[in-house]
């Protein structure tokens, strides 16, 4: 379990069969999956530490323009409806931010 | 592999040593592991097939409000700075959308 992984770094030993010298090497067996939190931008300007857009509102040019905020646009920040294929890809449920001049 | 997966959907074989009648028995078996496409929203308004929030521009109370594309915010659709720590967990860079009067 990852609680005895925790107690023991120099190795492990999972269930009654299995011992490695190093989580590595319970990794590599194929034995052990490590599952990590998740970020979600997988590809928007990633050489910057944190991805931050800046809207003038008295400049929208449009009564209604869509922000996204499922990182999968393509014209990013803007919307283009790829929430529409992430939402049916994972089951999940988002979609943009509009903003409205009235 | 998954590649042999896909071409023989009643059962599987992987590697040389181990055989299952069906996926579900490879998973169960610890010798596969199935990886899916990961939704982005958690928690906010799961009720909802999908989430749009809208801002009518001339009701913004100050010069500038941050709009949260993290789906981590407990003030969501504000933002509320959890994105720092969504960051830090992950090695994700999201950041909110800025609306500025001026
Ligand atoms: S494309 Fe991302 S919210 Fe629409
Ligand atoms: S809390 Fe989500 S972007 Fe800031």
């Amino acid at each position: 379990s990852m609680e005895g992984l925790k107690k023991n770094r120099g190795g492990g030993s999972f269930g009654t069969h299995f011992s490695y010298n190093s989580c590595a090497d319970a990794v590599r067996s194929g034995r052990m999956v490590v599952v990590r939190a998740e970020g979600i931008n997988p590809e928007i300007r990633k050489t910057e530490d944190k991805v931050v857009d800046s809207v003038i509102v008295t400049e929208l040019a449009k009564p209604l323009t869509a922000y996204c905020r499922c990182w999968r646009s393509a014209t990013f920040p803007l919307c283009d409806g790829s929430h529409v294929k992430h939402n049916k890809a994972t089951g999940d449920n988002v979609g943009p931010l509009l903003l409205k001049k009235q």
